[in-house]
């Protein structure tokens, strides 16, 4: 049998930023796995078959993805953004580890992808022009009490901080909690910004303060990056959105 | 005058990350500009005008590529892996908050790419799928003491942890500090990668213990990742390196 599992990252929302290495993957695939919005961005000239199931339901897929590729099957397992950043390459290593007599054999690969953080903050300047940390803020498999434990480390280390999943329709009380950790630890002033669908047709990014966050506009489909104390505007005047970036030097505030 | 300046992620070593975006943007610009071993990543059939200079002048470069732009040339500053993650984003937005006013009207982009950590992660398994920090271990622009604060803060939140820039020929003391710190909070059987040239044909990663790295090894094309307390490795045998991932879940440690 030849049958292979390659996890690609499509990239963030926009087919501009999908690389050369996954089309090619996507082009030899004999099938197509993953969540229904990641499976529908799949180019339509492309010709697998497609599996496309629920959000929630990561390693099932995975395992599913597994056999498939054990039977024979070229298999793509898609995610947005980047497979290897709250996508789907840690469920499938989960799934392998969990009986990892039976693909040890498999052939697996992780290709990668532009990520949201760096779409998002591509968008806006260069927010990450210095050091920063990357958190998800859904307590769907983890402690809330590690995630607070995280905000308030990277206040500490005065990081830039990107905040993937924030809230969902369900999920709201967690962020109003995260921005009152953030505002108290780095002030109402800071830097913040919010973006949801980026890099789709509907993209959407605001920049504004920590104290000035509108929630409401907050989904499932938004990322947040909160500045660091050195993190600044340049206006731009005549109706434009401000840049937004992080000098790479750094002098302690006094 | 249609002039415009593009900074552009060229993607971890490997052309197979160039992006459609990126490629596009090659294609239409009249020059390059950036440092030489990134200009020279830029394939041999893009027929732009090529300006090469060393490292560590990137303000300069970034004000020459402004005044190119400004003079009505379509320029292309062009960095490694992504220009917002310690590439030359950050440089040009420096050079123009320093005098705003005169590029306020000018067309700046920023296209983002596939940055090294996102290349080094997919070539070993996951081990970026949970929350992680990103920093850079040069204190040629910031603070050693703001360093140390950071590894300190990044250990404190148990994330996982990414370090660009770890070593130069002649900045060899900071990494065993930082290895002796990051030892201390963490573990010395905590999962470390050492990832040299990834993307190039000379590519090198090295599956390791924060006690067993060997510094030598490491160079400027060299970067690390640091696991968390849940980073974890599945064996493969047969002589073939062992994955590692982070899963998504999360338990207390004991």
């Amino acid at each position: 049998m030849s049958g292979w599992l390659k996890i690609i990252g499509l990239g963030a929302g926009n087919r501009q930023f999908l690389t050369p290495q996954a089309q090619e993957i996507l082009h030899s695939a004999t099938d197509i796995v993953g969540y229904e919005t990641y499976v529908n961005m799949v180019p339509s000239f492309i010709q697998a078959k497609r599996h496309a199931s629920d959000n929630g339901v990561e390693v099932e897929r995975s395992e599913y993805a597994l056999e498939l590729a054990a039977g024979g099957a070229k298999v793509a397992v898609v995610s947005g953004g980047d497979a290897g950043v709250f996508g789907m390459a840690a469920a499938v290593f989960e799934a392998v580890a969990q009986n990892p007599g039976k693909w040890l054999g498999l052939d697996i690969e992780v290709i990668p992808g532009i990520t949201a953080l760096l779409a998002v903050a591509a968008r806006i300047g260069a927010p990450l022009g210095h050091d920063f940390c990357v958190v998800s803020l859904s307590d769907y498999l983890k402690p809330w009490e590690i995630i607070r434990k995280r905000l308030i480390a990277a206040s500490e280390g005065d990081f830039v901080l990107a905040i993937y999943n924030p809230a969902s329709k369900t999920r709201r009380e967690q962020l109003k909690d995260a921005i009152d950790i953030l505002t108290g630890l780095r002030g109402g002033e800071t830097i913040a910004i919010v973006a949801t669908n980026v890099g789709r047709q509907q993209e959407k990014i605001t920049i504004t303060r920590l104290s000035a966050i509108d929630t409401e506009i907050i989904t499932m489909q938004s990322m947040l990056i909160i500045g660091s104390s050195h993190t600044r505007l340049i206006e731009r005047g005549q109706g434009a959105e401000p840049w937004v970036f992080t000098p790479r030097f750094y002098k302690p505030n006094p």
